[in-house]
């Protein structure tokens, strides 16, 4: 990031009903083989058109689990892709559970011999804080990234994210429950750790909060683009590090995906679309940042 | 569980490190197709086992998952082997995502033509109650179960769901807001509603709070047996329906799967052990609902 000028993470979400018309075949169903290689064809497609400009790419699980055992074969390639392409993969999954649990999920995508093996894995808490550890303890030993869901930009996680409790609102008990393990994973030279967490470019005033807990842990900023939020408003608790602000990443995905009136067209109009998009989230953050 | 006279829900773990003996194959890693094969052939043998003497299975979709495409085959053909042997299955998934999102995990596992489809699915509300509605609709639609994560039985759950709130414990901020869905999926004649939570046996007195909440929720209850929850535990806030104290299902693994000292030996003795712990958690969750 620090070479290419700007956070911006591109959200690689496969949604069926939104594909471009050049990928469309048929009847779009995931029980179909040749829906499963649209989707692949896509996210490959999309791979080629953000490599070199852009260092994260984020996939939504979801998208492939619902394909079955066919879209956990297109999963495993699309990584592959990405990471031949040069991106790091941030797989989207927020797994969570109790802690011997947890361990076989991290074990599928953060052991060094993972099946599905990710640079990072976002992680739900909801079941307590010793139930992210073994998240952390395999990132630790793979040099892997783990990002703890804290704050969300979907308007309606306030109703449990921003309920008030004595230590502030919810999110920020969360957040304090992980300033131990953000210190012991901040490692090596970028003065960041490998412990992120989740923030929304649509609360950034709570974005500020949380940074006077975590100094160290890289934001997933959500809720930029598609939501509505400003680039300053993306890179709020963002600081001055050698290359400008620095601080996190900020996903995009839809408005660069599904660039609206070119989706529906031929795929020369559909990779222009793409491509004007990228280029344009990429000089608005890089804006921010310089 | 009217017809047996107990709510029993046995728990599929199949844990690698501690599959019994009779079903060790090599060096037991997810990589290993003989190791798939062994959770399959374990599995399957306890449902042979548990078949006719209970109603519902729990399966934990990490330790599948975690066996990469092959695991997936492993749990679509062990959810079919279950249902053939009259068992409902409840797929330990604990997903949950923004709106759009979740709404490809439903279509993965509850709806009519889910490539994986279960009869109910564990879900994750962090994201906020409206992240949990695509499940409770797609549940509607295909008359399927969805049990939310309420309160947990793992000791460090408390850090966060019992943080106290204006409105009560954090977990009282979920459980009211489930209320009108609740409602809503109260149908047919049994007086129980499609929605159900996760309480934990260990922490019975906040099982009482909820039930106060949601009268027709089903609990998924946690933390019985190995946790150290007595049945009357377990049982709390049950209520008296026409065979005796009704109200959720009461899950039990490892004490069944892994009966102590029989796992090291033959097999005959391990599915001795396993029949022996069935048959001693039937007795005691079926006297405490007679």
């Amino acid at each position: 990031m620090r070479a290419l000028g700007h956070p911006l993470c591109v959200g690689l979400d496969p949604y069926l009903d939104r594909l471009p018309t050049p990928f469309r075949r048929g009847a779009m169903a995931p029980q179909r083989p040749d829906t499963a290689h649209a989707v692949e064809e896509f996210c490959s497609r999309i791979i080629d058109l953000i490599a070199g400009d852009v260092a994260i790419v984020k996939l939504q699980v979801a998208l492939f689990e619902r394909l079955g055992g066919r879209g956990w074969g297109v999963l495993r390639r699309v990584i592959r892709y990405a990471r031949a392409a040069g991106l790091l993969v941030l797989l989207d999954a927020k797994r969570g559970d109790i802690p011997e649990t947890a361990t076989a999920y991290a074990q599928a995508y953060l052991a060094p011999d993972a099946l599905c093996g990710v640079d990072a894995l976002t992680v739900n808490p909801y079941l307590g804080p010793d139930t992210v550890v073994p998240f952390l303890i395999a990132a630790e030993q793979a040099a892997r990234g783990v990002i703890v869901l804290v704050r969300n930009s979907n308007p309606d996680s306030s109703a449990y994210q921003s309920v008030r409790t004595p230590a502030g609102p919810f999110f920020m008990v969360v957040a304090a429950s992980l300033q131990r393990w953000q210190e012991r994973l901040t490692q090596g030279t970028t003065g960041w750790s490998s412990l992120g967490v989740t923030v929304a470019a649509t609360h950034a005033e709570d974005t500020e909060e949380i940074r006077v807990a975590l100094p160290h842990a890289l934001f997933l900023v959500l809720g930029y683009g598609a939501q509505g939020a400003s680039a300053e408003a993306a890179i709020r608790g963002f600081r001055r590090g050698p290359a400008g602000l620095e601080g996190g990443m900020v996903s995009s995905s839809r408005p660069i995906l599904f660039p609206v009136a070119a989706s529906k067209r031929g795929a020369r109009a559909w990779e222009h679309g793409v491509r004007s998009a990228l280029t344009r989230a990429i000089s608005d953050l890089g804006a921010a940042v310089a």
